[in-house]
């Protein structure tokens, strides 16, 4: 089986990053191929570098054709959607399994995550998912997403410091690390904070894999059919669809 | 006062219709200046569409810094939380304007637009608004996006058609156009169905003009700040952000 | 164009003041017409003075056939789902106003308003509306609503004290101002605070005439159709309905 | 113990029909006193006749001091907020008190009301309380308020009609009466529906009386306090508070 | 009329403490009759706890084919849902009965309960029953449930200290006691704090008092339909069910 | 690793189904081994047949401490809370995980299952786990449990025809069996109708396997703590807890 985990992002670092998370992750018959967008921003921390993210994700879903299943790797799960759209294969984003997790683990979760302006952009996520009554507590570090990767001890000490908060102030009983960049940090976390930590990008390749597995393919009857083909301008080919897609 | 109201798709003829639209719409002081993105999909009837029409929504708020508010004229508000991180300037997306203009007219309303794979679409926009208690229906009536602007006879009496039975069905009493290209047909529906029917560009200039008015400008608090300047690959010098914005 | 502006109580200091702010929100062309409802409590702090106040504003709809639209003055939007029923035309309460133009300029918004017993009848506004997952914060003050006229100076610092604890502790990134009396104060406290304040009279005003301009009307197909005519006991001939109203 | 029931409306065959349906619902020892407010339209079918009703409503709270709970008997609870406020001694609306009823009898239940137009007013009545999971079918029937007291077989004979389709569709397991003049009709429904029919009079006057044997008072923490002494315009001396209530 | 009131768990002297809220709550024609499982856990204070005691909840229902009306004496209503199939008896949760209770004498209530680890289930509990914009406060005192009778004046302490912060921080106005073992302190606790607090016991009695009285029965339309007769492993005869109930 | 899959009831055939699919679903390295309770209903159709059933799945927990996570297989996931409690292992419900599934592979999806009553208890579960958005459907085909494992012809083709209104009517694109009994007709019925259609038992197997790959274990911060020995009555001794668990 093979699972293309895609970086939201275009940083190499996080690329590296979030592929030690999926090849630590994943089962010995699974092949993880990591990539990382051709275009799109260095990291994603505004709805600017997410919108302008999610064409060079799209792209990743059109290159690879014959993989299995398909990653997103930035919390916020940007264009799964469209992804869905493009393929029959599984995709999943790593916000909704990370959740999907925690809400199996624990009765009240957190998330926690990088930028302060961040905050409505994950409340939103979890509004959409439908899981307010469940995640109790979204805390926001302040972190530059590139320092996830550039600065990983001050990262942990600080994503730490938070966590404790949101144990003694919200009563959370785990936490979703809200950033691909944190991939691997769980455990580390996990010691240190005596509850669940979830590697949103390791809960992803495990999710995907189960899709895989249970031979489910994602569903053509309406919303996710194949975008019809149509004159696109200032894209690359590999963007332009072909008439039945 | 000047509006840059900005088609969502690349199709002249619709930019063409949404320009009429918003002209109408427009008060005696206002100069309302229509454009199409320079990249994108000639319609925007999937998610895929959406989110590759996205990055050229975002380079037209880009390249106006001297206009006085925006308009993006898709129901769905493409893009419309990243324009806002572009600007102090005001953004208004047609479907929000429409909404609101509903709530205010009648106690239960519907939107009705074009491909029935809109459906979750425009479901999970209502939701995300928080207006599920008062959009009580939603119908989807097969017609392209395109042909809103090539066959508009078909397509008033098909939008009537559909339109009846959410009167009789699900008893609204007004209607939201769900599509830039339905721009105009409003009189003409509201003649046919005795009902109030919003042309959802003409709404969104309104309530644009409105905002300029208040001299009210996009919060820079939190969520809205510009976003941080950070490589971008991909992507025209337009969209490269400097340092401060 | 005409818009009725009907102050919710019969205070004449806040009639005045109401005014003021509306013929500053005002265009050009379009006339303001501030009134006082002939019957009522002189400031709204309570449901009881919210009950007793409605039928003077109704009254207020009843008397004036001819103008093009009805603002209601009063932060609860007192009677508007009745004077809806009385008149084609629109009618726009200053609370949904303020919540509409706060949505398209922030994120993350507030309420500050005045007596702490208040408190519920905001946040009932607010879930009623749809907006519980945008306004983060409603704040009272315990000032009277008398005194956001009376003394104004006082009231502006005790705002500013409780807006500043709304955006550090609650991260708002927009204000609404939850009292007609407070109109005019926006400025100020944008200047003080750095964030978008809404006056909610001026609010209510532009999309009165946006409306207008729109040419749309009161849908009459169900739940806003004109009441029917019936005995009625206690109130004066201009509340009395005719058949066919 | 001593239970006003205040009929919302002026119309003396309805008072007389909520009397005979809390006459027979009241425990041995209590006692039911029925009234009317001396102000207000004959029947209450559009929000424009509740707002007038509500001031006659409140002048009945106000007038009997002395008894130990009231009921607000019209489907709706007009003014239950600020009868609260007016008093210690607890305030049941029919609205609530057949709603709990039905939760506690029934997964499934529905609303079936008079007038068309009064759908809305009922779907936010349940919105309000948080009974949207639970109240699967409101059905309106067209009766007027009017012809449930004068024309009591052809009601019973077209709520009959109406709660069919409600069982059959909806799959109700209970039904509420959600009008005052319906009292009386659950026996002869149950009869012919097989389900539980609630006289919302009767299940009102029941948690009244339970209230007061719990010896429990409306809260004056926030926000039921006694409103503020403060001139009033156009009312009675009977709606003018003193200092201190 | 015979109501039974049913302890949750198998602590005698809690159940003697039922019993007393259950005499004193009841009316003179009312014989109560207050048993506990015959097995089950001497407390509930886990999900663990609360699935042991259903069945001996359930077992009291079917010990008991005559009496008039049954109340699930803990709060969380355990096995409420199946106690309903097996009756066509009125059977009413002590839980539901105080929040409505709560809903007509305060806008703003809370749950004051017993363990930590119980604040989850009661969040749920409300959750389940559409009241979370009421509820605006749950504290946990981390008493364990069988002190609320073995240690009394520490117990009535200890909420108090626990209600104070509710008042202050979360501005309730009404208190719900959530534990069958807090019942006969709502008293104290009133004279104390000066809101209304509420002995879910002797509500549920009232409660359960009123359906009697109006002659309800449980709904066999659907959902409460008596359970099909078929093979049950391990568990006593009165368990087992005829054909037809 | 070791899977163990705990039937809800206590039929042998339905046993041995959901055995099959489980084993279908596992991954090579697993093994699964299911059992049946050892007390409870031969199927679970009712909330009496749910709550006699949970007891005998909580022992199973209790008697297999060894293995590396638990499935509860019946749909409704009996009991899942306080099987979380009795362990540090992952426990799966077959319900959750459907629906996880589903979320995955299509935008609306919807339930179907076996008996009419179950309606409400469906629902129930979409709502506490926060899936109303996205769940647009529940079909229930009125085929007893049994029937499931002894008539699958009839079985699969009732549900064929139940599925064909839900993805007329309600759009659904994607279908859980709502089922333990339905295990392994996932194939052929989406053969039939060609959209995904989830055999809840082989998905949360999938989910099992998932979350011991990632070394993940229930949280025992606060909701899920062990629960606190204490005397229980009536139980075997399996079902007692020594101190610390």
């Amino acid at each position: 089986m093979q699972i293309k985990v895609i970086n939201g992002n275009t940083f190499a670092a996080m690329t590296k990053g979030i592929d030690e998370s999926a090849q630590a992750a994943r089962s010995p018959m699974t092949e993880i191929i990591t990539t990382q967008p051709r275009s799109g921003p260095q990291s994603i921390e505004s709805y600017y570098d997410e919108y302008l993210a999610i064409p060079g994700i799209l792209e990743e879903i059109r290159l690879s054709p014959d993989v299995d299943a398909f990653v997103i790797a930035c919390w916020g799960d940007p264009g799964v959607e469209a992804a869905r759209e493009l393929t029959t294969k599984p995709v999943v984003g790593i916000a909704e399994a990370s959740m999907y997790v925690a809400n199996m683990l624990a009765a009240r979760w957190g998330v926690i995550t990088t930028q302060h302006r961040s905050l409505h952009m994950v409340l939103q996520t979890i509004h959409k998912t439908g899981f307010t009554h469940r995640c109790v507590s979204v805390r926001t570090t302040g972190i530059p997403v590139v320092e996830t990767e550039t600065a990983r001890s001050q990262t942990v000490d600080r994503l730490e410091a938070e966590a404790r908060k949101a144990i003694a102030t919200d009563r959370v009983e785990a936490l979703c690390l809200g950033c691909a960049g944190m991939g691997g940090l769980d455990k580390d976390l996990e010691q240190r904070l005596g509850i669940p930590v979830i590697d949103s990008v390791a809960a992803a390749v495990k999710l995907a894999e189960a899709l895989v597995s249970l031979q489910k393919y994602t569903s053509k009857a309406l919303t996710y059919q194949f975008p019809a083909a149509k004159p696109i301008l200032g894209y690359s080919p590999s963007m332009q669809l072909d008439q039945g897609a």
